[in-house]
Parts: C-alpha cells; sequence; structure tokens
C-alpha cells in the first residue's frame, strides 16, 4: 500500500493552497441563488481538465449489448432535467485539526445545478446486464496519481445503485451545455451522494462481475478513525445547512459588520438521506427556529429564513439542520482522517453598530 | 492611516486560504483556450457579490448633462466586443518571501473573453466633460471594509485615460449575459491594465475636479518597496507568460510526469505596455525561441509552442516573454511589499520516464 500523506497542524502548506487557487468553492452569498448561476458552482478536479476530442461513451464488460455511444446519438434520446445539490465529500476538512493534506474546503464545496442528460437506467437497459454484476465502473478521461497510484478517475455503483431512476448522464448545466470544468461532453449525476460518485469526462461504464477495486472507490472516500483501517464508504450526503453571512466583510479577515435592527437571516439546508425538517438559527448559543422554503426539488437544498433583532455588539450565529431520518448537525466536526463528512454546524461572527452608524 | 497588514512568512494563515477558497484561478491546462470558457475565467471579488435589483448607472458630477441610465438603454446605443486578457495585479502573490496577508495567487490569477457592451467614451460624450476635470472615479456596488476603512470598492481614470477607444462598460461576457461574480449588470473593462482598474458592479461614473482619493486608487495598488512610502500605482500589465504544464499530475503535489519523447509545449504570453514579440522555453536552463501564433486582437494573450525531445529524468521547464519595448520577464519575483506585479518566470519540474513505462 502506497504511503498516506502525513496529517496538518496548524497553517497551511504550498501544496494545500495551490488545490484551495485551482479548485473553486461557491462564495457563501451566493447561496442567495436557488440554482447556483454558471461559474459560481463549486468545483473539485483531481488531476487536469481532460481534452474531450474525439469523444465517445464505452458501454462494456459484463452484458449483452456492447455498444459505445456519441454525444448527438445521447442527445436524441429521451432527455430528463433534475436539480440536485452536490457536496463535496471532503467539505469543511479545513476546520478540522489535524487535517488530511488535500483541498482545503473551509464551508464552500456545496452548489446546486440543474443537469440536463439521459437517465443511466436508459443506457443500462440497451446493454442488458447480465446476470452476477457486482459493480458498475465509472470511469472518467482525467489521469494522474495519487497515493503513488497512476489511474484515470473512477467510480463504481452496484446494479441496484446505478438503476435508480434518479441518476442521469448528464451532457448539460443550467440550461447550457456542460462546461469543460464540469465534466463535458459527458457526466454522472448521483443525487444525494457526495460528489466523488458524480464521475466527470466519463469515458466508459463497464459491468464488472467482482467489486471494482480502483483507488478512489475501494481506498479514498472512506470514513476511518485511525490509520490503516478499512473504514465506511462516502455514499449519501449528511444533513447539513449553511447560512448568507449577514452585513459586510472585511477583505482580508471576512469578519463581518452589520447595522442594528431587524435583519433577515437566509440559507439552505440539504441531506442526502431523507428531507430537510427543520432549520434553527442559532444566536449567541440559543436556538429559534427558521422557516423552511417550499421544496422546489426531491434533490436539492431546500431555502431557509429567520428574523434576527440584531443588537449593538458581538454575535455568534449558527444555523443547525435536522432531517427526516433524526438526524441532526452535530455542534463539533465529527472525526474523520481524511477530513470528510464535516456538517458541524457553521458559525458567523458578527459586529452589529449602532443603526445611527451610517450617520456618523 | 489605518494599520497595515503585517507581512507572512512560511506556511499559509486560514484567512489566505478562505481568499483562495471563494476567489478563483484558472487551471493552467485552460491555457489551452485562447477565449477562457464561461467559468473558468479567474475571479477576484473584494467583498461580496452584490445584489444587482433595481440598478441603473448614474453619471454625475463634473459635467453638462448629468443622467442616469438602464441596461436596455445601455445595450441599444452600438455594441463593441472586444477580446482582452486581465490579470490581477498580486498574480504571483504567493510565490515571495515575506508576502502581503492577500489572495495567495501562485500564478492563475490571468484570463481571456471576449467583452461585449458601450465603449465608455460615448457616455462620456453624451455626459459632456466640463473644463478643470482631473479624474473620473467609478464606483461599485460591491462594499467593505479594507485596512479598517470602508467603502464601495472604487477606481479612477484620467479623462485622457477614460476617452481612449478600447474603454468598455461590459454588459455581455463570451456571448452570454455578464455573470453575477463578473459584474453583473455591468462593469468597467480597461484593456491592457491589471484587473483592478476594470471595475465590477458599476453604478456610478462621476467627473471630479480635483484628484480621486479612494482608498483603492490612492493607496491601494501602489508598488512599494518598504512601508509607508507613497509608491508608484500598478498601471499596465508586465510582461507575462505561461505554459500548460504537460504531462499528468499528482493530485497533491501537482508534480508532473510526462512519457519520453517529443512533446509540444504550448502557452500565452501578454503585456500591457506593448505586443509580445518574443517567448523563449527554458528546458533546464538552456533557452530556445518558442513559434508564436498570428495575434488575435492587440488587447490578448499570444499563443506559443515549442517542440521539445523529452528525455529519461527530472527537467525543469520555464517560459520567458519578452516584449516590443524590450521589456522581458524577470527571471526571480521583482520585490514588492503587496505582492503586486511579480512577472517572474514560470517554473514547471517535469519527471520523464521512458517511452516504454505505458508496456512496463
Amino acid at each position: 500500500m502506497a504511503a498516506r500523506r502525513a496529517p496538518i497542524v496548524g497553517r497551511h502548506t504550498a501544496e494545500e493552497v495551490a488545490l484551495a487557487a485551482r479548485n473553486r468553492g461557491m462564495p457563501l452569498e451566493a447561496l442567495r441563488y436557488e440554482v447556483t448561476p454558471a461559474g459560481l458552482h463549486y468545483l473539485l478536479i483531481h488531476f487536469d481538465i481532460p481534452d474531450a476530442g474525439g469523444w465517445r461513451l464505452e458501454v462494456a464488460g459484463r452484458v449483452e449489448n456492447r455498444f459505445s455511444i456519441g454525444l448527438e446519438e445521447l442527445k436524441a434520446l429521451p432527455a430528463t432535467t433534475l436539480r440536485v445539490t452536490l457536496e463535496c465529500a471532503g467539505n469543511g476538512r479545513a476546520q478540522m485539526s489535524p487535517r488530511y493534506p488535500s483541498v482545503p474546503w473551509l464551508e464552500e464545496g456545496v452548489s446546486t445545478a440543474e443537469w440536463t442528460g439521459v437517465r443511466l437506467a436508459e443506457l443500462l437497459a440497451r446493454a442488458r446486464l447480465r446476470e452476477g454484476v457486482r459493480d458498475i465502473a465509472f470511469r472518467g478521461a482525467d489521469r494522474g496519481f495519487d497515493a503513488g497510484i497512476e489511474h484515470d478517475f473512477a467510480r463504481s455503483l452496484t446494479p441496484a445503485q446505478a438503476l435508480a431512476e434518479d441518476v442521469l448522464l448528464a451532457y448539460g448545466m443550467n440550461g447550457a451545455p456542460l462546461p469543460p470544468q464540469h465534466g463535458a461532453p459527458l457526466r454522472l449525476v448521483v443525487p444525494r451522494w457526495y460528489g466523488m460518485a458524480s464521475v466527470k469526462w466519463l469515458r466508459s461504464i463497464e459491468a464488472l462481475g467482482q467489486p471494482f477495486d480502483g483507488l478512489q472507490q475501494a481506498r479514498s472516500y472512506h470514513f476511518r478513525s485511525v490509520p490503516g483501517e478499512q473504514g465506511t464508504p462516502c455514499t449519501l450526503m449528511r444533513v447539513n445547512s449553511l447560512m448568507v453571512p449577514p452585513g459586510i466583510p472585511d477583505f482580508y479577515s471576512r469578519s463581518r459588520v452589520l447595522d442594528a435592527g431587524p435583519v433577515e437571516i437566509v440559507g439552505r439546508a440539504w441531506s442526502g438521506a431523507a428531507p430537510v425538517r427543520e432549520v434553527a438559527l442559532g444566536v449567541d448559543g440559543e436556538w429559534r427556529q427558521a422557516a423552511l422554503d417550499a421544496p422546489a426539488s426531491p434533490y436539492a437544498w431546500i431555502g431557509w429564513r429567520a428574523t434576527w433583532r440584531a443588537a449593538e455588539g458581538a454575535h455568534a450565529l449558527a444555523c443547525r439542520a435536522t432531517d427526516a431520518s433524526g438526524a441532526t448537525q452535530p455542534l463539533e466536526p465529527p472525526w474523520d482522517l481524511s477530513g470528510f463528512g464535516n456538517n458541524a454546524v457553521q458559525r458567523v461572527q458578527v459586529n452589529v453598530r449602532p443603526d445611527d452608524a451610517l450617520f456618523g
């Protein structure tokens, strides 16, 4: 087994900063949009954005009908559009200490888009899975090294997961062609799951008679407490929520200043396991129930809002969602060796100034 | 004068990482695109992306004809599309030591777009500048604190700079409406200048009888060697160039592996002061001339390419552009207190493996 990277404590390495610079979080004020506008959706690109020249999708392995298919043929099949929230499994990693050397997400690795494409089940029906298929592997065109192992980014789903009616092969995003950085010409979109399942630059689908042992499936993206354990795979997104930080920021510290008076705090909440049932807004440790918007999609975040009468002084805001399974966000990050699944409540510090400060 | 932030040596602060996560570099493989696709263009957002509701542009100050104008009226005026390369003045800051506490750009704060809008000169002709206009101030709708001072982001140009025929008020980007994060509904685009001049979310243009003393004009964005000096304003982009790092990356370290044999190294070069005259590719300290593509726009980067016969082992690649003014990129970062204007040559380390490694 190739060496793991050693955990980091304290300030950030040049490698973490390089990953933060080339990957992209969603600025939290963009939570105001129910569908994240093009170019504001978060991005995690493991290797380089590959060139899409000469692309066809191969469907192969343990199937009755192997075939390849081009983009125009795919677009001629019945199209479906789904509004889906995706979150990086490593979102919140940089709040942990020690932390795993990877993209240092604070909390901005989540977004929602409208994905258009063909249901995966439709293509699998054309391929006709043979008996004894254990896993279906999805391979991207993006290639590189991780943990010393050269590979194309690849993930798998079981046949039952793959045949769920909501799994898409998407060629469109927010009504436009899929952009290069989001997987053009075709990507998988697996609603309710953390983002790693939604393989970008998809070039092959292979039905396997044995469990898929690719690095990103069998070793990466597992919850682990200690090095060396097999761990538990990351699958559905844990219940989580964020707010638009109120007021105006300081450029460098991002600390917030707000005028005293009533302010509507708005945000969004999501869970892969079950619908969001409740969101609470915390002010200085006291929790009050927020109002939920009407859900727009079973696969997308839900808006919430609460009015707060901001009084002069320093205040600590937080938000905390609970889903219909009863799962609720923890107050502190749950420990994970690789920094996966941190759904601890967001905390926003604000300084409220007298409401006559504008005239001062 | 409000306190400056103290310089940083060594690893990166949480504030730097938060800025890297919410701002966006262009992944270097996107240098393959002559026009950066939507969503891949770099972003530097000082405060929060403001809401564009109820927007009109005010034209005021020392003019004969003060007026406000809405977006539809602007779109009815003669439209111009220019292909323009923009680079953040702080690009390359994170290569310096000590470095100024701000966005820790390594080298990815540059991109090219096709901007569509109305020439600023057209609106200024309608306003009719009065005698004695010293500066024209451009104010954005983005508000926050920097150096302890609350302000809307604002910059100025002299009348001569503002009346140059290539300065645009842009409402379109790459053939689509300007996205929120790039300044919707309207932004200034000042070709050849570092990006801070191209004010986003533009809400007012004011002709002033005295020099504009806004923080972002009079204090920020100056080249300074030592604290306290007035310094020299950042204006035109210095000559610079980048290459697409060849081969495939390691996820965390971004180190590159390449197969032995001939490889075409491609990249782009730009300068605000004069056309790029020459680009050299450096291999292990030896420089060879690269071929330049035909220029597509006087305001945009120019493509370059050079073939390298990669031999097994570790190699150091670099690229270095020279413009028609005779300016050439330095081999080491030029010192600047705030990390502005670092146009030192890019260096890419690659490990070349035998070309039979694929079969090994």
